[in-house]
């Protein structure tokens, strides 16, 4: 392709809302283009990469298995009624009415539709075990869209969906996703891990997600410095054991005194669905809400804003365990108390994990300690079981000819924050540094001098013997070297020929983007050379 | 790919809303379901024909250029309130607000978009021509969605749009364009025709559709017994001489008296923007509304639903060129006349041509005669010129460095609707006959009776030794061998291999989708006698 004629606009400065590196550059380099908050067009180049991972995901679904569909995007609200989430759904779900005033949602997602489309047909064991994928547009009005492809209100997604008649089929294809992915995300390229997650709202059970780490995340993943062990930090449990100390029992007291953090009681009044909760956790610890949650089994958890004295709480007490622990601790606050020992003085009814792991907690598997890092989730695998064929009435007649329910997983990538994710990890200060996998092109032909006609005859015949081996974009342009080679840098193709001043001479320059060495080849000897620093780089 | 895993769901009956072959047989074979009115999936044979339409198109498109994008199908009001047509679009164009009450349209057409990402980039003639172009889900609001996939209201369309900075660059990119759309119907195997059309509302001048000759077509193609030449019935000029006959004219006189229709002036008024006007044509014609907004070049047409004494109307009267030779004509109705002689008793301020064409009447490029023929809508190609450059502010500096507006063309295939096009195309009473370029699997591989060891030993034999070579979509399944044939008749794939009773002799049979022959074929030569077969068809 040549870049004279190429719709390549690139920007000399970072757009104004562009506070990470993968949406700077990805702007500046001219792959996308905002149209209005959280919504993009994917400009040639940016398409070309997005092309490539949607070939990767594809390729390794296919070889699972997995069949390929496409669903709309509109879906009637029926369905979303049909399973409730019509209404739990807030103004994340984009919802409009067609001519004739009927209610349509733009799928945020596509349990429901995969669901009816399933229910008719998949009605015996035999048809069972399937799995379905589709990569399609998907819509969620972000509340703060931003980060560029990260986080979008019209964006990419594979979205699998598996169906089976028993709990081990499910585990099968659980575990063959599973693998899938982390071939997937090894393809291409990323530094990525599958951490245990929360399964939310959406109702299930086993879930993992699969981060791709970067200081620019939105998640924390806790991980052990020594086993394979890694969790969202919502989900990473704290497996350790609390010694009281041998300090003496004071008398229980009114009133606020000076204490260490780790010596001090803090309480957290919680309305969990209709009963009063108080929750105690150390003074140096968090409260993870998700574990109160889980511990309930409801979703229907509130945040009270207030204080309240624990000897005269009317509701119930319980504490994370490091809590039992405390000798002679204190409550501070409007209903202050010192010299607490929990299990003589509030009633307790029980000790449960309760708070955030912490950066220096032993591993939850035993093996080594605690650490964090920041991840972007790219992928996420989800027993789903029958949540969504209970409620929608999608059931198939087992061996013994009796109709059960549908056992579900679900399985989603996120193709468009895929490509923001290896942008993020594949660049340095001047640019991008695609990995080969999904480069929109291997070959960047620049000619610095386009007006000297050794230099731009060689050039030419350079493109004209190149590119039916290679992807060759040839930088034609009557512009500056400075200007050229700052574009270059920018878009980030793996390797570089600079055809200069050695025109005459037969020599051209071999760069490799990512780690800058450059060499003067005789034109004979190009392509073979190409090829070698190809494969070195695969 | 095995049938027993497959998710094809077949139906013995039609349902009850397809009225054409089509919509009947890609619902009936599996290939599409329909998820609300005029919205429908695509399952694992229909992705499949999507995918190898999309391929062929992409193939082509690149080949000649065009650089592809993505763009979303979100687009924020205001675009479209810039060109007007926010305003313009009725019920037609989707529309929804997001969380905070911004109006946004579902694009049922990209030029608004398009032009906003191009016109702070394409800003020198140096960058010109590019032409850019996106295969994409497009939404229309349909009164009346009917047809399966001919006219849907989430659908899939290739659009592409090119910028130029003089007449000519846009005829060089229309005509490559159009050469570029007959070698694309051409591989889908299409029995197409491009039609000279009308520009309609969109604005501008030149363009042509692609129409698939089909009898379930809703346009009405005017073409040549014994030239190229076709046009949309919309648009085909009427070239025919007439002569007065030689008769005596009468005296004019009110009344009526019975005469033949080609004696007859019908007319009727019509209000173009503010000004009444009465268009008459001859009684055995029909008037054509659209060569009346060309005339006066407006769309702000209305027909009224009145009679007008033609001898007392203060507007303007204008006829069709062949009212002019009625010799002692009759006009019917309220303010009946008869021995009417237009030249002599009708202010007539114009002759023009303003009737749609007739099977019969001449061509209109002087060569043979005007039949008529059905056709489905493929495929459009479009000079746009500077309307929206001009009312979005694109412009781009020429050579002189003087600012003019881009001038644009745009270029449009119903990629959805082609499918459904094909399938009109090919079928017979049992089912649909996929021709080779689009054909979701190559070969069905049928055993008769699974039951049987040596047909189904035999079976996966060959399934594992064809599926390297061809796309093989394997029967495996516990049925009947009608089921399973009936199904296979549906499903359309061009080469059947049955594994049946001779199995245990190493023969089976090989049978032609197309003209039904089979012949039996000893299994070592089956992989060679499906190659040569396969070469015959392409």
């Amino acid at each position: 392709m040549k870049q004279s004629k190429y719709f390549n606009p690139t920007l000399r400065d970072n757009p104004a809302d562009a506070e990470i590196k993968s949406h700077q550059l990805l702007v500046r380099a001219g792959f996308i283009r905002q149209n209005a908050s959280g919504i993009y067009s994917y400009l040639p180049l940016g398409k070309k990469v997005l092309s490539k991972i949607e070939q990767v995901i594809r390729k390794e679904l296919d070889e699972a298995g997995a069949q390929e569909l496409l669903m709309p995007a509109i879906q009637p609200a029926e369905l979303w009624q049909e399973t409730g989430r019509w209404d739990v759904y807030g103004p994340e779900l984009m919802r409009l009415k067609d001519r004739h005033g009927r209610p349509f949602a733009l799928g945020a997602t596509h349990e429901e539709l995969i669901t009816s489309l399933v229910r008719d047909e998949l009605s015996s064991y035999k048809q069972l075990p399937v799995t379905l994928y589709q990569i399609q547009t998907k819509y969620r009005d972000e509340r703060r869209p931003r980060f560029g492809l990260l986080r979008g209100r019209e964006f990419i997604m594979k979205d699998a969906y598996s169906f089976h008649s028993s709990e081990e089929q499910l585990d099968d294809a659980y575990k063959l996703m599973h693998k899938t992915y982390s071939k997937i995300f090894t393809s291409l390229g990323l530094d990525f891990r599958p951490v245990v997650a929360d399964s939310g709202a959406i109702g299930g059970k086993d879930t993992e997600e699969f981060m791709a780490l970067s200081s620019v995340g939105e998640d924390t993943i806790a991980y052990s410095d020594s086993s394979d062990y890694a969790a969202n930090i919502e989900m990473a449990e704290v497996h350790v054991q609390y010694e009281k100390s041998d300090e003496e029992e004071l008398p229980f007291a009114k009133g606020e005194v000076e204490t260490s953090l780790d010596h001090q009681i803090h309480t957290t009044v919680m309305k969990v669905e209709d009963e009063m909760i108080a929750v105690l956790v150390r003074g140096d610890h968090e409260l993870n809400e998700i574990k109160v949650k889980n511990l309930y089994g409801t979703n229907m958890v509130e945040v009270q804003n207030e204080e309240v004295d624990l000897k005269e709480f009317k509701g119930t007490v319980i504490a994370d365990t490091a809590v039992k622990a405390i000798a002679n601790g204190s409550i501070i606050g409007a209903y202050a108390y010192h010299n607490v020992n929990p299990d003589r003085d509030l009633s307790i009814e029980r000790y449960e994990d309760l708070r955030f792991i912490q950066e220096g907690d032993p591993s939850p598997d035993g093996n080594g300690t605690i650490v964090f890092a920041e991840g972007i989730e790219i992928g996420q695998v989800f027993k789903l079981g029958q949540t969504y064929s209970e409620t929608m009435g999608a059931k198939f007649l087992d061996e013994g000819g009796k109709a059960q329910p549908l056992i579900m997983g679900c399985y989603g990538i996120g193709v468009s924050r895929t490509l923001a994710a290896i942008a993020e990890q594949n660049a340095d200060d001047n640019g991008l540094r695609w990995p080969l996998a999904v480069t929109p092109y291997h070959v960047h032909l620049i000619t610095i001098n386009v007006k000297d006609a050794d230099q731009s005859d060689l050039s030419d015949r350079l493109y004209d013997s190149l590119k039916d081996e290679h992807d060759v974009l040839y930088d034609d342009r009557k512009e500056r070297a400075g200007v050229k080679f700052k574009d270059a840098d920018l878009i980030g193709l793996p390797l570089r020929v600079v055809v200069g001043k050695k025109a005459n001479e037969g020599i051209v320059e071999v760069k490799r983007r990512d780690t800058g060495e450059s060499i003067e080849v005789p034109v004979d000897n190009l392509n073979s050379t190409l090829q070698q620093l190809l494969e070195q780089m695969n």
